[in-house]
């Protein structure tokens, strides 16, 4: 086969991995998200820009006040996962560049002086990065429940500020009862792919 | 430790990965991409909606039309890498909908029948799957170079359509003498990560 990764890795991230929509009661530690973190963190954003911001939902009372902002049908999970992260992107990135990109410190003038810019950019390394953290959840073993259904404007004003532009909610912990829905076809090779 | 993924798999994926800036002549297969699609097309997606399209730069005649819209810093790299593949967001994944996510064809309509939101979804959940993109050319044992210093206007109308947004340029190889560069530094947890 092409693929360098073992088959073991293979089925944990991807092949035997699922969206859990249930979960058992076990917690999630934060031992397990530094884990995660010194993992994916290593991996590439543009300038090494590093945009995601990560809030962990931990007390009773901040979990409540996120579900209030959850669609009806992602309310139930978000109320009885074990952790529930929301991932955001920092517009105002810039201001760590000349720590994070010390081969070009004036990248931060040179590209960013913008806030659309940052934005644009924020928004983009940012969801790259969410990509890595599914994936680093699951290298932790558990399942990832992320969701995009949720009342944006209401969660940043309750969890953020003006300057974090939330992304998606995940769901994080070890997959309860009938947690999986049957997995929906993906496109073909050739309806994704061209070659020129 | 509180990994399950193991520890060659972290390797490969991330501690022992670099973004490549020199490759070797070795070619990159229709196989390989092939194989990578499979690995990552599985990795979730908000309503399996699958935005990401690829498309593989291969001929010669291509290649140079692809370099004159890179920034300067990125054309040699551009023009001797094995593969060259430009990532792209479909505004009109809404098409595919009912074939993807069977379980709410109504999906279509119910939330995507506006272009500017289907804009923003596609622009999210393809930057996504573009972070498994670059772990699947990692899983291939290959180097990625992925960039975003292109003339972005220029790429659409030379390579897409309205209709597809280009995210960034991904050069594909085993990487060449002197590939890399130092790795620069990473935020710390707790820059990143905050509890409530």
């Amino acid at each position: 086969m092409s693929l360098a990764l073992d088959t073991a890795a293979q089925d944990l991230l991807f092949r035997e991995a699922h969206t859990a929509n249930t979960f058992t009661d076990e917690p999630v530690s934060d031992e397990q998200m530094q884990a995660l973190y010194d993992l994916i963190k290593l991996a590439p954003t543009a300038f090494n820009q590093s945009p995601l911001r990560i809030v962990l939902v931990r007390t009773e009372e901040a979990r409540e006040r996120l579900v209030a902002h959850m669609s009806d049908g992602n309310k139930a999970k978000t109320r009885t996962a074990p952790l529930v992260a929301i991932l955001a992107a920092d517009n105002e990135f810039h201001e760590e560049l000349p720590q994070l990109f010390p081969a070009f410190p004036q990248a931060k003038d040179a590209f960013f002086s913008e806030r659309p810019v940052r934005e644009r950019s924020a928004a983009l390394n940012a969801s790259l990065q969410a990509g890595y953290f599914i994936l680093g959840v699951r290298a932790l073993g558990l399942a990832a429940g992320p969701m995009t259904g949720f009342d944006a404007a209401g969660v940043q004003k309750e969890f953020l500020d003006d300057d974090h532009t939330p992304l998606m909610v995940v769901n994080i912990g070890k997959p309860g009862a009938e947690a999986y829905y049957p997995r929906s076809p993906r496109l073909a090779y050739e309806e994704v792919v061209s070659v020129v």
